[in-house]
């Protein structure tokens, strides 16, 4: 069997309040069975052997329901980094189980997991649908955010005991869920009947097996905002240069979507693509020549590119590991070659940093995320456990959450996507020399 | 074999002047060749048998060209009514064209078809990416639009022969689809060597076997403002009703998204989905309990929804059925009920019509219309004909344009995103006594 | 003395708790004097004498007090048809009576003037900070609004001296100050001590002796965005026009900024300046001479425009004279005009209505509403009644009621605006036969 | 005579090409005649005498002209950094020089004064209404920009006199005024018949007699967003920070504004108020006391504030004093002070810098430019010169060079407008120990 099937916590026997059907071609919705599955691989090539095993489970309200809705007490927290939509993600799963199945005890859990670790005092707020009602207007997360602490998974599982929790919902990223995984294999240590669901939340889109994570349109949206403002700068000086950094640590979709959204950026550097600043076909020789011709030029470099010539030490509380500045050091560095080479140039260097974050959810999002976090409340109603829900091939699914935390989804260089959007920029295929 | 495939005009013998790779694993992306495909259907439930016959041939860059740049001559045009993304279209074919394979005959035949029909005068511009470097900011079509003039198949077969064009690229919808198969079965007849390859433009995103139509999500972001801004309406007055008419003539994908989107309607009336006005189980019996409990209301309306009620008569000059107008019945329909019960309600109709279809595309959208117009260009260039480009399951392919328009999508009442956005609205699953 | 003047509840004794100061040089700002006055009129033309009595009193804080703000019960109240920033000035009321006055009862009146009438129910909650603290970022009005009820002025009265009520704020237009000058001539007659203080609410921008009202600036960006939308779908058609009909029942400031702030407009008409439709100067002759010059043409018309054509009959519930529709009737009268001369035209009319006045308020609006409601409260705690706060030449002042209301401000079309607008649509200054 | 009256090139004798009245009452706007002026003082303090001088001449189109149209040659400049609008006032000069004056030979000086100095290679490009059409949609300016070189006078002049350039537009703030006087002194000392007309630039508001500068709107909008990114990132996170640099070199105008607009900033510094960091009443304190109180904070500082602190030393090319950065300097202070003490804090930085600047103007900046544009040309056309456009008191006025530029505009602490900033932010009046 495949390894992306998941197992519940136990039978389903309670009838599900929500009245679907169950018949094809009676015009009503039915019924999700943990028989239909989604495949993942969608490419074929003639001749080659399909592997059907590639499925997931697709996600949507059961007809048996594991927990009966008013013995439920869940509760939702949100960790690390902001992400536009969280809050709607947070305002969906309270209106769904509020609404679809009558659970009438929801916790929202105040910045992160720590709110469920006793040395920083319990931070935990009743949410019902008049309470979220308006916050998917807002940018950030209602119930605040942290780094860490999902280390603290026997804390966290007393707590949960404690606080009599049967459904725990995470929404983070890659330290988040592997928090989450640590979190139900305690739960299963313990045999206690507590579903964990995840969202996955991250904005650089670097989620394995997933289309596109919550956000993402939105920051590429504000992303393209920047680099506008770059170009416009670039194309009114003399030698015009706009440097925009993007986020995008370990994968560069942000950049390369950005790319191809403005349509006026001569140089894309991301992590996936190693490049090199001097020698005849570095990125300094190409600037040069770009000037030569137009007199401007745009550059986004993604904050992972580049790390062999700006790389730091250490990492931070999420374990992620510090990143050397290449913003900054590519501002410095493409000065100091033009001072020396005493070509005047005007660069000027647009950081957008919390901007890109922080902003509400676009509406193309906004429906992702109520979708979402349906969804995630649908697969906990029904015992699932250990599971993230993601978007394939435009269906929702349950991704085991150790499959999906094995590895990050990152820009092939051999893809599409990379090929049309250095098509974009048109510069070379490598800068490598 | 299926029907999915597509024949080429010739056989490829010519080297593309795109620099790619046959090896994977070597950093750079990898030419397309006709045998990648592209599975549609994702879906899988034990037991069945898949049907392994549902593939779709890949677009990309090919490595054998049939045309020889130097030899083409391109023309574009668009037809039907505007949509946002048609100058990201034009712009990227344009930069396709030009920059990667080096053509230098590219002319966009101005308002439809009928800019190549003698009767009305040549209508026809040269285009380079000069003049296209900024119109993706702008709204509308640069080239111009009209309705109709697909079916004047011969003349314009002839007026491609006068101008020598080999390949025609055809923006627009259903219509237009249908006209760009005529042309392509008389080049054929005629034994010519000319492509016609289409883009297809569905702003009510109802096209089959299309993830989605290039447009959709700005459309769907500006009905988000005009609901929002009827919502407002609705919540500042005695029993305030907001009515809201959106796109959708067949099919409500519009209207189903806005209302996941925006979070704060009660009641979405699509084409598909049959409703009552009287009656115990109509809409004037939810609307007036709706009232009584909450004192406001949103009403969402695709253009074609309630057409029992509403219903006009005729064809327009691309030979869509005339619409009553839903929103001017319904609106007119509610006041009266409401004053014939002697209860005060205070209803604002709102129609956003021209705003939402005028807008510049949103930065996904441009993406999205960057890479469809390179794509047609790949297929162009490779002697791909009668097809369209579109995306199935995050990939882009070419399907045939007859499969194509066979039949359009439609909002199935069984699928999850009627049953999200029905329980978004939390209105009842049907509305029918 | 001027008539411009305002005379006090009585005498004002009390020392504010805003400690400011009564020194110029310190470096804190003063204390406002009733001796502060602005000019109003600031032409000189050589050798006129200037009228010394056109000033106004100066708004802002007062060293003393003439009521006790632990006494104070302030009640807030919008009125009429919705406009940018209602809710930012009601949290500027509160903010300001709250934190800057230590005021703690503020009742916010729901749904106009019928809160404070018996036969509706009362409907009054109570406001603080805490109630206000998000409200700006939503458009409407949080208390709601109704029209009429401003001529109950004995029940009203007899209601804010059932509720002990000291001071009433009343947002709205012309009708809803008329209403609160009777309700504070009645006050007067029956010997209360209650301040009425009004904020004046136009999003017309009509009112006599004042800059700009709020939302104005709101109203002219979003009604650009219409007019854009239109210019996009004229440009795009053979023979295009793009036709939009703006607010503005009697004056045409939205229409006049507006076509300034696009610049694609080729004809606006507004209620002030006539016009007509046949004969060799009207408007048909007009259009018809730009679209065969230039294929395409955009008209916006204020919704009090060509009534001489589109009269109805009647009076609103507000006690506006009700106007025939302008834009219906230009888009039929066109399309009849140019289908008797038997040339092609393609007409798209936009009617972007609530879309307007339901908007959130822009960031500059934003800044008035909040200076606009601090002044307000300093003026009623300071005991001025029967005034309105306005701004004049950049200051803010206290404008009396019956001066501000005798007349309503019109785009006169000898003035630079309109001067300046038919400039940017290169309209002929008459067109008139 | 007041030295706010303008002197002209010569006698106008030359009927001008626009047709207005000089009748008050007929309908149509009159000519503009030297002796309407502007009162720029409007308060008025009981008992005091006002100084009957203080007018500024009114702007507008005269009746007679000095140059005749067809011998003009126009050049348009714009200097310094960028700022919206600029486009706006190229394209409404151009427009005006050739529509309503018939003008034909008008050419745009590229990238500021260089354009005009032999050394650096003339470079000039004609100008049409054409060209410019869609300008105003983007920002920056389409001539370039770039600093300095506004010294160079007698070069310039030897270039107008080459050119045979006999008005020309200076776009740009201080330093680009001071060049632009000096130039007009120059072509005096020579002479020649060159109108010199500037329009200030200066996104900073410091302009003296002038309500508001071009930009300045759209500017506190784009600061809002990058405030409103901080305050949602503070209040998500535990002791969460916000902190945000604004422009103001020397005056806190936008930074003052901006606070308004969003109604949640706790600390506003500004260069023209002094606070300290230390001590019982310095902003450490207050932070504090701030984040035990609500657990987050946020501080907006204009780039100018606090230099006591983080002063640094020289000039930039314009002649503008070089500023220590005051974002990164308290962004670290704050930290280390935190740290010192123990508390956590989450303190997040963010420098909007070129995205503010570089935005296209939005539709009231729009308008603003546009009549700012026109009535530049109008005074370049009656002879007027060594003046800038103003607007007082919501008239557009001509102001002498010499009286404008000698001295900056700054926050007045003793103001209405710092009194109600502070007041919104709820900061002590000083934070001075």
């Amino acid at each position: 069997m495949s390894d992306r099937l998941v197992p519940n916590l136990g039978k389903c026997s309670l009838q599900s309040p929500i009245k679907l059907s169950n018949t094809v071609g009676d015009g009503i919705a039915n019924y999700i069975r943990d028989e239909d599955l989604v495949r993942h691989d969608v490419h074929v090539r003639a001749g080659e052997v399909t592997d059907l095993t590639q499925f997931f489970e697709k996600a949507g309200p059961r007809e048996k329901l594991y927990f009966a809705p008013q013995h439920v007490h869940a509760a939702i927290v949100t960790c690390g980094g902001l992400c536009p939509g969280l809050n709607d993600v947070i305002r969906s799963v309270v209106r769904c189980l509020w609404y679809r199945y009558g659970v009438r005890r929801i916790s929202g859990v105040r910045f992160g997991y720590r709110g469920l670790i006793p040395d920083y005092g319990y931070d935990i707020r009743p949410l019902n649908p008049d309470v979220v009602d308006d916050i998917h207007k807002l940018g950030g997360t209602v119930l605040g955010s942290s780094r860490g602490g999902g280390d603290r998974t026997s804390d966290i599982v007393d707590s949960l005991e404690r606080l009599n929790v049967n459904i725990l919902f995470t929404i983070g990223g890659d330290g988040t869920q592997k928090g989450s995984l640590a979190i139900a294999e305690e739960i299963e240590r313990r045999n206690l009947k507590v579903a964990v669901v995840g969202i996955p939340k991250t904005i650089d889109n670097d989620l394995l097996f997933v289309d596109r994570s919550f956000g993402f349109d939105t920051a590429v949206a504000q992303a393209s905002h920047a680099v506008t403002a770059a170009h416009t700068e670039a194309h009114s000086s003399i030698n015009g240069i706009g440097l925009v950094k993007l986020m995008g640590r370990e994968s560069g979709f942000i950049a390369a979507h950005t790319v191809l959204a403005v349509h006026e950026v001569n140089f894309v550097l991301v992590p996936e693509v190693d490049f090199d600043l001097e020698g005849p076909n570095g990125l300094f020789a190409h600037l040069e020549k770009r000037l030569a011709e137009r007199n401007h030029a745009v550059i986004v470099a993604a904050e992972g590119a580049g790390q062999k010539y700006s790389a730091a030490e250490g990492t931070d509380a999420s374990g992620n590991r510090k990143l050397g500045d290449i913003g900054i050091f590519l501002k410095d560095a493409i000065n100091a070659h033009f001072k020396k080479k005493g070509i005047e140039v005007n660069l000027k260097y647009i950081d957008p940093s919390y901007i890109i974050r922080s902003s509400p959810a676009s509406p193309v999002d906004s429906v992702y995320c109520d979708r979402l976090g349906s969804n995630a409340v649908h697969a906990a109603m029904a015992g699932k456990t250990r599971i993230l829900i993601g978007m394939v091939n435009n269906e929702f699914v349950h991704i085991p959450t150790g499959v999906a935390i094995a590895q990050r989804r990152k820009v092939d260089p051999e893809s599409s996507l990379w090929r049309d959007a250095i098509e974009a920029t048109r510069q070379p295929i490598s800068m490598v020399n």
